[in-house]
Order: C-alpha cells, then sequence, then structure tokens
C-alpha cells in the first residue's frame, strides 16, 4: 500500500519517530500489518500544536465560501479512495465491506452537509444592535456579534467508526468548519486507515494554500501522548469519542491546566428502549426480532445500541423475548474491533451472567476464531435493577438486559434512577398513549434523542439530530458530536463595539458581504 | 423596614436558622445594620434542590407567554419599589442614590428584555428535518430538535453590582427565562437589598401561580454553604460573578461532582486600552481626563475597569498622563463595598507601589472615614511589564498601569500574552488605522468584547452584547453573562425522532402554535 508509510505527519512535514513504532493487527487472525507506525512523542505534539497556533489566524478568518470549498476538497479526495481505504480498514478493524462503504459514504456527505453549513452562515449567529444615539438618559453604542473559532483543536478518533467518527469524522469536520486547525491524535486500532485519510487531508490543506498547521496527524499507543495535547497550551478544546474512563482522564487533564478548556466526551450510554404494552401484544415478536437486529448490528459495538430494555410485564413480554431468544440464535458470528474490547466485553457479560438478581435469557452462537463477539440477553426485576447500580453500566457489544417493570409507575422510577444517555426509544402503539406522554418530559431530562417505534443504532448528520445527553453520556450536555449542531462547540462570541465599518470582520458590515442571516436589534433578518 | 426579616426562603417557606446569623455593615461608617440574618446551612440547601428539581419539569415546559409574563412581574414589582430598596442598598454598599436607582432601571430593563425573548422564541432554535421515506439507501426519519432548560441552576450574586448582577440580576434573569428554577446564594454584603429582592420574585411565583421550589433564596457568610449548593446533585449548572479564587473554588467542586457541571464564573480581567499615536497627539489630554473618569466610577469596582494601558511611547503621551495625574488629584472621595474588597485593594496597590519596575504616576486623594479608595495610576516599561506576570493580575478597585512601548511590535507583542479579558479598547484616529487593524484579530483572540473610542466600564444589556472571554475573564469562554445570548448557558438541545405530532412539545407541532422561527431541512424560516 503505497500511501501508507507509518509515518508521523507534522503540518507538511513527516518524521518516522525515533521508537520501535507499533503495528496494526487483523482483529479476525491476530495477524499483525506492514508497515511499523512511528509513535508520536511530546517533540511531535509540540511542533504540531506550534504549527496549528501558527495557522489559526489566517485559517480563522478564511471567507466562508473558501473554508467550504477546503471542506469539500477533502470529501471529494475521500470519496475518490477506492478500494485501497475500505480493503485496509477491513483489514484493520474487521468490518464488513457493505458496512465501510456506507461509513465512507456517511463521512464525505458529512464533510460536505458542513460545506453547505459554512456557506450558509448561521453559525456565525450574526447579531447587531445599531447604535441609538439620542436614547435617555445614555445613548446606546453600536454593538455587532459574532462567533469565530476558539483555536487549534484535539480530536480523538473512536475505535469503532475508523471513517466517520474518526481522523476526517465528525469531530475533525465541524472543527474545521469552525475555523479551527486540528491535530488528531490517531487511533491505535485502526493506523492505516487513518494515515490514508491524513494525506488526504494535508493535501488538501496544501492544495487550498492554506498553512501547513490547519492539519496534523500523530499516531500512536500512548495515554501520555493524548495526555501531552490535552495539556498544550495551545489547544482551546478537545473531541473525543471512546469510553468513559478515556474521557474522564482527558477532562481531568483539561481542567488541571492554567487555561482549563473544554473537552467534549461522548462515553457511555446503554440507551434504554420502553416496550409499552399494546405494542408487545400487537407485535412483540416482530419486535424482538427487530429489537436483536440491533442489538448484534456491527457486533453491538455503537455508541447508541440498545442496552437495555424496560417493558411493563405482562403475559405479552413472552412473544417478544421468545422471538429475540430465537433471532440471537441465528445472529452472524461477528469478531469484535479489538481484543481489547473483546475481553472488555467479555468480562461485562460474565459479571451478569454471576450476577444473582440476573437471569441469562440468551446467548448468541460463538464462531470460530478470536476475537469472537456471542450476544447476550438477560432479564431482571425492576427492583434488583434499581438496587445496583452496576447493572446500569454499559457493557460495549451486544449486551442487553431486560427490564420488567410491574407498572408504569415502576417504569418511571426506572427512568428517573438512570444517568444520562445519548437515546431514549420508545415502542408503542395509539392506545399506549396515555402512557406514553408523561414519561417524554422525563425522558428529556436524561436523553439527547428520543425516538417513537425505532432503533437507536444509526444515527442520521443532519441540522436537528442530537448525539449527546446528560453525563456520562458526554462531558457537556449543551451540544451533539453528530450534525451541524457539532460546530457550536468550537465557536466563541465576540462582539465589537463601534468599530468603524471597515475595521470590522466582514460577516458583520452593513452591506453584509457574507450575506448571512443576521438579529439586527432582535429580529431575525434573512439574508 | 418592614420586608426585612433575616429570613432564609426556602420556596414559600420561612426559616430563621439555627445559629446566631450575621449583620450587615454599612462601608461608610463600619455601622452593622438592623436585622440580624439567619445563616442558611446544608439542610436549607437539599430542601430548596429539592422543591427546584419537582418545580423543574412544570416550570420547563411552561408556554413561552406565562414565563414571559412572570418575568415581567417580577419586573413590575422591582420597579415599585420605591425608596425602601434603594436606602437600603445605599446602606449596605455605600453607592450613591442615582447609581442605585439607575442599578434598579437596568435590573427591571433586563428581566423585561428576557421576556420578550423567552416570548420571541429564537432561544429554543427550533430545527426541522422532515421524513424523506423514499431517500436511498435508508430513509431519513423525521427529526426535530428543540432547546430546553438544564434544570435547577445556582446563582452567586456579585458584591459590586446589588442588584443588577445579584438576587434578579442576570443570570437568575436569564436562568428562569430558560426555564431553569434558581437557587441564590445572597451576597452577605448586602443581604437586605437581597431579601427585598428575593420577597418580590418569592411573591412573584405565587402570583403567577408557579410551584414554589422555582426560587428560593439562601443568606449566608460561609464558603461550606456555596460549596454545598454546587455539589447538591440536583443542581444543574452555576451561575457566578466574582473573584477569580472564588469563581476556581466552586469550579472546582462542580467538576469533582459524580456529575459534573459547568460554571459560568465571570472572574478577572484587566480591561487592556491601546492608546495610538495619532489620538494621543491629537487628543491626549482628553483621553487622559476621561480615563481617569472611567477609572475611578464607582470606586472602581467594575469587572471592566481599566486596570491596564498600553501606549506608544512619544512625546504625545505626555499630555495623556498629564491629565490623568491632574484628573485624579480631583477624584470623589469614595468608599469601597466591603473592608474585605478595601483591604485587597490596599494590599494590591501597595505591591505596585513597592515593585522596583514599577513607576507611581499619581495616587487620588484619601477622604476621611474608613474603607476609602485612593486611586491609584502607575507606569511601567513594556519589557518589565511583558516579565512578571503578577503585573497583569487584576486589583479590583481605581488602580491601573500605563505601559510604554516603544513600537507597534511590542503593543503586538504584549497583547500577545496577555490572559484573556473581558474587553479590549482601542483609542485612535484615523490615521492611526494601519496600525490598528492589524491588532485587531489578536484581541479578538484575547477578549469578548472590542471597543472602538470608548470606556469598557459600562456594559449595554442588549443582543449583541458579549461580557465574557477567554480564561480567566470567564470559566467558558462560548458565552456571556450579559445581553440575552446568556440564556443559552442553561439550555440543552433535544432531538425528537419520528414522535406523532400530538406527542411533541408544542414548538414541535407541524402547525407552529408558539410562533417561532425554525430551520427547516436547513432553511432559517421567518414565524
Amino acid at each position: 500500500m503505497s500511501s501508507i508509510t507509518g509515518a508521523i505527519l507534522v503540518g507538511a512535514e513527516e518524521r518516522q519517530g525515533s521508537g520501535n513504532g507499533f503495528e496494526a493487527v487483523d482483529p479476525s487472525s491476530g495477524k499483525a500489518l506492514s508497515p511499523r507506525f512511528a509513535e508520536a512523542d511530546a517533540h511531535d505534539v509540540a511542533d504540531a500544536c506550534a504549527l496549528a497556533a501558527a495557522a489559526f489566524p489566517a485559517f480563522r478568518d478564511l471567507p466562508p465560501e473558501d473554508r467550504a470549498a477546503f471542506l469539500e476538497r477533502i470529501a471529494d479526495a475521500i470519496a475518490a479512495t477506492g478500494e485501497e481505504l475500505i480493503d485496509r480498514a477491513m483489514s484493520e478493524t474487521g468490518l464488513p465491506r457493505a458496512r465501510l462503504e456506507g461509513e465512507r459514504g456517511r463521512t464525505v456527505g458529512q464533510l460536505r452537509l458542513f460545506a453547505i453549513v459554512v456557506r450558509e452562515g448561521g453559525w456565525m449567529d450574526v447579531t447587531i444592535d445599531p447604535a441609538m444615539p439620542d436614547r435617555q438618559p445614555l445613548p446606546r453604542p453600536d454593538l455587532r456579534r459574532v462567533n469565530m473559532g476558539v483555536g487549534p483543536v484535539a480530536v480523538f478518533g473512536a475505535s469503532n467508526f475508523p471513517l466517520a467518527f474518526s481522523v476526517a469524522g465528525g469531530d475533525t469536520a465541524s472543527a474545521l468548519a469552525a475555523g479551527c486547525p486540528v491535530v488528531v491524535k490517531g487511533h491505535p486500532a485502526h493506523p492505516g486507515t487513518g494515515e490514508i485519510v491524513a494525506r488526504i487531508i494535508r493535501q488538501a490543506v496544501a492544495d487550498s494554500g492554506l498553512p501547513a498547521g490547519v492539519f496534523s496527524y500523530l499516531p500512536g499507543t500512548t495515554n501520555a501522548l493524548g495526555g501531552a495535547l490535552v495539556a498544550d497550551p495551545r489547544i482551546k478544546s478537545v473531541g473525543f469519542t471512546g469510553s468513559r474512563g478515556g474521557g474522564l482522564a482527558l477532562v481531568k487533564i483539561a481542567n488541571a491546566r492554567p487555561e482549563p478548556i473544554p473537552v467534549f466526551a461522548e462515553m457511555s450510554s446503554i440507551n434504554p428502549v420502553i416496550l409499552f404494552p399494546a405494542a408487545a401484544q400487537a407485535r412483540g415478536a416482530a419486535l424482538g426480532t427487530a429489537f436483536v437486529a440491533s442489538l448484534t448490528q456491527g457486533a453491538g459495538q455503537f455508541c447508541t445500541n440498545p442496552g437495555l430494555v424496560i417493558a411493563l410485564a405482562n403475559s405479552d413480554l413472552a412473544a417478544f423475548e421468545g422471538a429475540a431468544v430465537e433471532a440471537l440464535a441465528k445472529a452472524p458470528n461477528q469478531h469484535m474491533l479489538t481484543p481489547g474490547i473483546h475481553n472488555a466485553f467479555q468480562t461485562g457479560v460474565t459479571a451478569l451472567e454471576g450476577h444473582a438478581a440476573v437471569e441469562t435469557l440468551a446467548k448468541g452462537p460463538v464462531g470460530d476464531g478470536i476475537n469472537q463477539a456471542s450476544g447476550a440477553i438477560f432479564t431482571a426485576d425492576a427492583d434488583a435493577f434499581a438496587a445496583d447500580a452496576a447493572l446500569s453500566h454499559e457493557v460495549f457489544g451486544s449486551s442487553s438486559i431486560i427490564v420488567r417493570a410491574p407498572d408504569i409507575d415502576a417504569v418511571a422510577s426506572l427512568v428517573s434512577g438512570l444517568e444520562g444517555q445519548l437515546t431514549a426509544t420508545l415502542l408503542f402503539d395509539e392506545e399506549d398513549e396515555p402512557l406514553v406522554a408523561p414519561l417524554i418530559p422525563l425522558l428529556a431530562e436524561k436523553a439527547g434523542r428520543i425516538l417513537a417505534n425505532g432503533w437507536p443504532t444509526g444515527v442520521e448528520v443532519s441540522h436537528a439530530m442530537v448525539h449527546g445527553g446528560p453525563f456520562p453520556a458526554t462531558s457537556d450536555t449543551r451540544t451533539t458530536s453528530v450534525g451541524t449542531l457539532a460546530i457550536q462547540r468550537f465557536l466563541r462570541p465576540v462582539c465589537y463595539q463601534n468599530l468603524p465599518d471597515r475595521l470590522l470582520p466582514t460577516a458583520l458590515r452593513n452591506d453584509n458581504p457574507c450575506k448571512v442571516a443576521r438579529r439586527v436589534d432582535g429580529t431575525m433578518q434573512l439574508a
């Protein structure tokens, strides 16, 4: 694979690193993949951050059209990668071709959507309070506000989306859209995939005539590397998708800086699904089958995997459970993404199997080979589930607990006891609605997205999406890591008072050269 | 004063506290003022927070019109307070009548402005991505996003604005506007003023038929009280205006919670003013006089006090400095707000007087009586200023350093070395603009508001205002504590996927019953 060399990309410079480096591993065989990858160190971090800081003013102040074209250049090049990218990603993740081709499409679409967003300009939130020179008792000055990038952003890609949540994923796309240079800490589970994409971004930086520091790529395996990146004083914000432990470690480092910075960590969620009686009666079996399809998709390695079903216990639940058991028995064999994820999954499942208050309803078939995921469905009573917080901790993979609640009050009580979630799903028919309606406000306190009669896996990249939620789903419930609102994470407002028009940032000038919607004296005016 | 009893107001309940309590002190005389105030404790915190959490769902989901009317009811009652409020505030703060009457007007205006904001509905950021059932390869679900309140908010008022940044100040107004119940930790420097306003809010809660837990008022003097409030698991966000030490202490407590929460702390700023040569030549003396007016206003006890002047050193600077010295000699005697603030100011000024690299240019007259502020203006060379970070720490009060820079590069270098600021001010004439223009982007990285040819004191409450900035000006540079954008601090987005129209939050329904502007499929549509 000619384009993978194992290099560290510090702006335009390629470095080979000083140590022995590391290799990617094929999780389906356990075999190492060539080449060896350099291990970036604190020196590389410092240089990448210095370049990013130097690139920031020019990149931040780039006309929106130019920044949009830059994003589209990246998108076009990723779309044109052909087999090499997909083949390498398959080798490094064990994910099937169709899934990775779909993920590439999603990555490309995400970049193009942010290009549209950048051009449209709503992200700037241009707000103008014209001067009132004759106001009593004091005149009002001319005040104009616009959003601008916060500065260089550190991005930590996810293991489970080697494209869409990785080097050119949602965090990078939204940070670049906001005008922030990006330094990516490459995920060691897919370093070759990462490097291919990193080289594309680097080329787009050069082809767009931007300062090289707009993008750097630091492969590595150590926590020290990520820690040095978050601690670097030139980094002003962090995007992270991964485990609760990993996210909290970065938050701690960020809070301990002389200048603390925000970490947008998307971490942990069990995505409760609530099954209502009429739906269970009318289509319990079909829902049970669909539940297992969502549960086992991608070996359950999704942030939005349905790890908890709360069902009103009655005789109709048997159809749901029976169909789920049957579907799990037929679930395809899949290997998990890494030995570490597989081990953590096995540990979590074993703990549930041995839990006195938990019954094992079904386990899926165990395939041949290494890192094989065997799905697991458990059941527990509402009281038992509520009594042990460990039962509501995420087991990353195809593991779910069906909790039987005696009545709707017990359901509400279970919901009240949950930690913050990315999603909450309601499975109901029309006659369930009197039970459903009062739960919706309660769920809105707990989750960033509430679904009716669907499944939480499958996150649309759009304007209205929220892939976020209260702690520990994320470290900041006020935003999202998927969808166009994600750009707001990397922006801050600046107000200009009484500046002559010619000295104002372009978007704030009287003749509205950026042609953006503006709020003038409190009234929204379209472009 | 019939309406001041010294009580703790836990929702509708009045409590007298168990300990000895505390008294307010008149800073102009040092005399204690009656009555004694109860000292709220952890028990009161827990009860107030429990009530706030219970009130939250109903208050959050109140129709915008009802919440706006509630804010206006508070505003009307504060506007109608007459002499009692102003007299008590004068006794507790030593601030002059006109200033406090103006501040009352500002407080009332702020509440009314948030009522307008609540009705207008832009704060909800309603965003709708309609379903695309025929999209390939997968249909798009119907996705609708709306902002809603985060939950109960703890508010810590400021010493220097007993009305506008206190019990019914900007933090309270924006949190209530967002649909969040508020628990105020009353500032011990003006407990009677606080109680009068707290009783008004409590009455407005009752008169509006809202749950009593929408508002509680906890007077007290201890750090333990504030700590318990921030640590309470039902509190979801914190608004604070005060010292860097105080703000950081609350941030630390908030970060250490099992569920960390944001603290919006407005803390520390020296508000650099940059004087350019042509302006210095044309009107140096007038600017020097105006500088001292801004510096000594309110005994310098403003977050936006101009604590640093960076001037290009040339012969014209003498006119500016000479006029400043003359003006400071005529500055009115003023007592500071509290003995603590006065002591800290004296300590800061004494340290600068004794600093080897700092020259004392002028000190103002010392009046008779206690807690008297004597303004101070110092000078230093650019290198000396840059060499000692202590010189750029805020001295709260009328203290400022004029730093003489040899050339524009030295000015840029000084700016680059500054910490985050609330404001940066440019004093220039048209022929200075070639020097001014390149500094503006640099200043935009450092400050939340950039002013041309004005003074940073005097913060307009409007849509475009940013009273915020990078750390340590605030703990979160992405927002503001003054102006309508402040509401965003207390909101979070929630997405609804495929819900039947009748089960959606009102603002998201097809027929737009709240009559708000909405972004539909990426395009903004006015109401």
